[in-house]
């Protein structure tokens, strides 16, 4: 069973573990006195409330992070399409939640093989009676007598209740169809991209999912066959569950969209199209600034090691921090002038990269993590313009460039002491056997999900057009898709 | 006293009291060991803390909630009264404080009898000894000793210091007035608005709240007399509380400003008056989603019980999320396309419908609620306009109506298990039998607020007046009432 | 070592010893069960999890204020300089980071003398053992064994670990930055303004803040020599520590830079700026008024007090309503209408003002506090008008005047019974002699970070320059600083 051990399990385990070991040998050498039960239940209890408080805390954060991409999006691309990108974003988590709620959830947390769950698959229903835990984490709540049955043992490390443990990665999951978004914004239809977002949240995304954090083929200790192979991958909040699946699904999306009308001249050049509102682009990465604290943090799934918790929140913000520096000295010393549009996806760069280590690397190296994600973003930017890629938020740049360095970040800067005090579980190997493990899994899940992407885009395609016509395209999909305009009460926005 | 029982008080109790009941036959199969005070104190301490921490957090996302409403009214209005929009809302929770503060308080919790308090109106001052809890709600806090002692009995379940209960229901208070805010925007005076929301909070809102949360007529137990008739009224979060009494006073408002000039043509067609700024209305919407986790699960008062508060979340996202789809897709066959604005106020109707039943009902009949939520509000803001009411943000379709069909839907979807487990309380009703008890509670909530709303808004008419002239209207109200313009270097955007 | 016991340090302190002292007394009357160590070992670790998800979502809400003041600062200023006043406010919580965990955490808290830290100054790596307590604040953790080992023993009294009380901090020392901007907007230099950043968080900032929060100089018990002149000085969440003393930077830099070009016109009248968008402007003061509810209730840093936490809540949200209506009453009488950025600075004004004695005043004189606020706000911003001191923002009138006013406030409010309660520690003074200690606080200061600051400014300009050329400022700073534009698809904007 050691397999279904997913990396965030034993964050405060261990820790726990060895205090309850210690308070054993304590009472071998002075009799301890016996514990009325009424105090056991109510310590039970409080570990019980402050854990679901903490999860729901950090899920809502998560959620907030809607309005950051909704802003992020809309205020990148032009006026004449922020209604379609404002409708988009706001309506891809009530498909995400139908979605995960239907069979996501289960696909990825139910007992199954090493492909995906096959047991409690729909609308979350299968047998369950969290907050009890598994066997093997009994001491993320030491004064709990119950222990867990039911069908999502993937995730019984955390001492929450099942509905607690759905929204968590409910909110983690609908991120992964916000990215998308970005980059096949104004040109996308807005009932295809429903349609696609009902796909990967209902399907792509929680398969890979399951292999990382739901028991199935990366995660796992070393074994025979196929797991001599694939084995030991970490990814500790999503740098590749989230953010690099959004991400080559947002590639497929941009690359058999193609560009906008005009992006690209016939001369080669490239025209620029400046984001339409930057008040709400620097707002929204503010929000998603605040929502990656409980991403990351969050991850955790438990209050109990309130050090792992804050190790977390400093290394997430740290990674930030260097990320936007970064990109502002790359912007400047590149473009001549420190480009705010750049700045905010340096920070965005210098989260998504991360999020997969900051449980098992120093500060230190998450600065150096979010500052080589600074200059990333700002190269990634410029080389998809090249490849003539359009993509009008740097959303490929931002999450998938940045979602597979920082996955491959964990077996650069994997730090033993940490992954033990923070983390909970050190793989035991060694920075460059570490590597490899991430390096197979990055490859893993990207094919997975370029041939599933691909797939129903293009099926979606050959259904019902995914691409709206070129009229409406440069008249604005504001109107032509909603019958709205953002801004009507103001003059000339529409005419460039 | 179990008239005093409001439907939110149980929704720990019973399966605490059970585990200490529990707990006690363990007692006398095993002799328990005896437990030290210090423990037992530390223990209780533990148990204040996490449910004020709780209370707090839940009271700021309500607080939140002013900025989403702020962001959704002026971002559905014209960008001439964008300002006074603004100054409206922003200065509704300073007048709700105060009023909130000085009597509403009292009048809503203070110790009374069926019509509202009587006992420590002025200032919350009266005694109080809280966090103790009342006699009743000792499982709440198992481990304290004190008993509650005090004026404000009928919300001594909630084991938090007597200002963190104030601080979440000023949030509560607040609300309403706020929604008022969007059906009378565009004509109304700024000074009778900010007097007549001083009216709403202190005296309205809180006087009907009485009847339902603070022991007063409709949700005590089937007694003699006027309560042999008026009883087991079950609204956990407040799609009456809050959201029908904000609309109905927004309803009173509406008609008897009359609606904005040029809004209904002679010949009887509508003028389609659009909202000045989408990005505003959909980051609005998103920031009052959020705040509704707040409003809904925080509506336990206490952290005890994670699996409650969980439910009640899942329940509240669920609704909002068949809300908003619901309202796209009648949008989309009615209108022929997906209006940005009827899929946001979806969103909304969802959740101010699952506010009053999403303790009693399960998960898929809040998704069912917050379906039939989505479609009421596209036909809601049709039917208004077809009446000749003119409401320019939907507040009545939102509120209004949803916040009858919410409170209706109580005894339509009633599930014992789910009131047993997550409310804590039963009433023993049938659905029938508690259809018509809601039934009851709606149609007394309105005529008194359709009554004492009108002799306000009459009243103010007749003094000081409560429309703007002609001519400040059409120029707009921002530099009428406030000498300012929302977006001075932007041309050409008055001139309509 | 009494030097070392900042104001904030006590606050659940004393009630929690006299808990524990009369727990002792029953242990003499009754003889006491043993305790089962497991049992103090899980109180303990249930205690530190509290505190740090209490100190950690505070944190998360004051960060949040950096998008408040972006938002703020951008709507008060002019679209042409827009990108660049977003850029400023989103890149300085990065300097404000980096610069904090090089030296000014050191040099604040590290242990030292009474001018500043000595001890683990660099990139906070000094030995710590926290959570572990301080011997004099075990009362907070009771049931903790581990004693305060490192060297940051100024803020050994929460229960939380490192991390946690570095990023609470940090969110405050970047606050005192933010506030800068707002004053030397529309003029200054881009990368001028970052090195002066660097400078203000890395080393004015946590100075002064050692002297009262750091076992400096200012807020130690009375002694002999110099703290025979200074000491007793109370500023519970930071009125002088963050907001007078980022009123002092932004007053010698808007000095030092001068006025913008056209704002006071030869014949001595004053041309008005108008904001750019007052959606922006509003949005930013909820958002701040939101992050001020972590920012005064989470100065508690611990969530062991839930009475205190509440009460300083409660005190916050009165002081800032109160400013809100005083501003909206003298803005309508001044001005013959209330003018929505009045509005809003005097809630600010309010805010800033109950920042230092929130935790020291009942709720009614919180009301009056905020009143003067209010009324401060308004003659401020028409006096620095009058005195020719360009602030665009209003920054000098919010953060300098109230907070000052809100510094002496505790001197002329003081409550000794709340002082007790909620703070946890009486000064013993009268008010008399409290205001004039608190007053020597406010003079120190003030002359401290004047001549640092304008060292630092006059450096500046000697070097490399603080202000953009003439034409670059009439063009606006976004072409000039960033090449961005902040909404280049609306006509008309920059012909002002």
């Amino acid at each position: 069973m050691t397999i279904n051990r997913i990396c965030k399990t034993a964050i405060v385990a261990v820790p726990l573990l060895l205090g309850v070991v210690a308070s054993g040998f304590a009472q071998e050498a002075v009799a301890q006195p016996e514990v009325n039960t009424a105090v056991t239940e109510g310590m039970s209890d409080l570990r019980v409330a402050i854990d679901t408080i903490w999860v729901l805390v950090a899920a809502m954060l998560v959620f907030w992070m809607n309005a950051g991409f909704a802003m992020v999006e809309s205020g990148f691309c032009q006026a004449k399409n922020c209604v379609n990108i404002l409708a988009k974003n706001f309506i891809v988590f009530s498909i995400a939640t139908l979605s995960f709620w239907a069979v996501g959830w289960g696909l990825m947390f139910g007992d199954g093989n090493l492909f995906c769950g096959l047991q409690g698959i729909l609308f979350a229903s299968g047998a369950d009676n969290s907050p009890a835990l598994g066997a093997d984490y009994a001491a993320m709540n030491p004064f709990s007598t119950a222990t867990y049955e039911g069908v999502y043992s993937a995730i019984n490390w955390t001492p929450v209740p099942l509905w607690a443990k759905f929204f968590f990665q409910l909110a983690f999951a609908a991120t992964a169809a916000t990215i998308v978004s970005g980059a096949v914004a104004e040109r996308i239809k807005f009932g295809s991209f429903l349609i696609f977002s009902l796909f990967l949240v209902g399907l792509v995304y929680p398969v890979s999912g399951h292999w990382i954090w739901g028991g199935g083929i990366l995660a796992g200790a070393p074994g025979s066959g196929i797991t001599a192979f694939f084995h030991s991958f970490r990814d500790f909040a999503g740098s590749t569950v989230v953010h690099s699946v959004g991400g080559w699904a947002a590639l497929t999306g941009a690359l058999i969209l193609g560009p906008r009308v005009q992006k690209f001249r016939p001369n080669g050049t490239v025209r620029p199209v400046m984001g339409h509102n930057m008040s709400s682009a620097a707002l929204g990465v503010l929000i998603l600034w605040l929502g990656w604290f409980g991403f990351n943090p969050g991850s955790t799934m438990s209050a109990g090691d309130g050090s792992a918790i804050a190790h977390v929140l400093v290394n997430t913000n740290i990674a930030a921090v260097t990320g936007t520096i970064a990109a502002a000295v790359t912007a400047w010393l590149l473009l001549k002038k420190p480009d705010l549009s750049m700045i905010l996806n340096g920070c965005l760069a210098g989260l998504v990269a991360v999020t997969a280590p900051c449980a098992f690397v120093t500060p230190a190296s998450a600065a150096v993590i979010g500052l080589i994600a600074g200059v990333i973003v700002v190269f990634g930017v410029l080389m998809f313009d090249r490849l003539r890629i359009d993509d009008p938020v740097g959303a490929l740049s931002v999450h998938l460039l940045n979602g597979i360095w920082g996955t491959l970040a964990v077996g650069v800067f994997y730090d033993a002491a940490v992954a033990e005090s923070v983390a909970g579980l050190a793989t035991g190997l060694t920075r460059g056997a570490q590597f490899v493990q991430q390096f197979k899994g990055v490859v893993l899940v990207a094919l997975f999900t370029l041939v599933l992407s691909a797939a129903v885009w293009y099926l979606l395609k050959a259904l019902i057009g995914i691409r709206v016509s070129r009229d409406e395209e440069l008249q604005g999909l504001d109107v032509g898709e909603h019958g709205n305009e953002a801004y009507p009460d103001f003059q000339g926005f529409l005419t460039k």
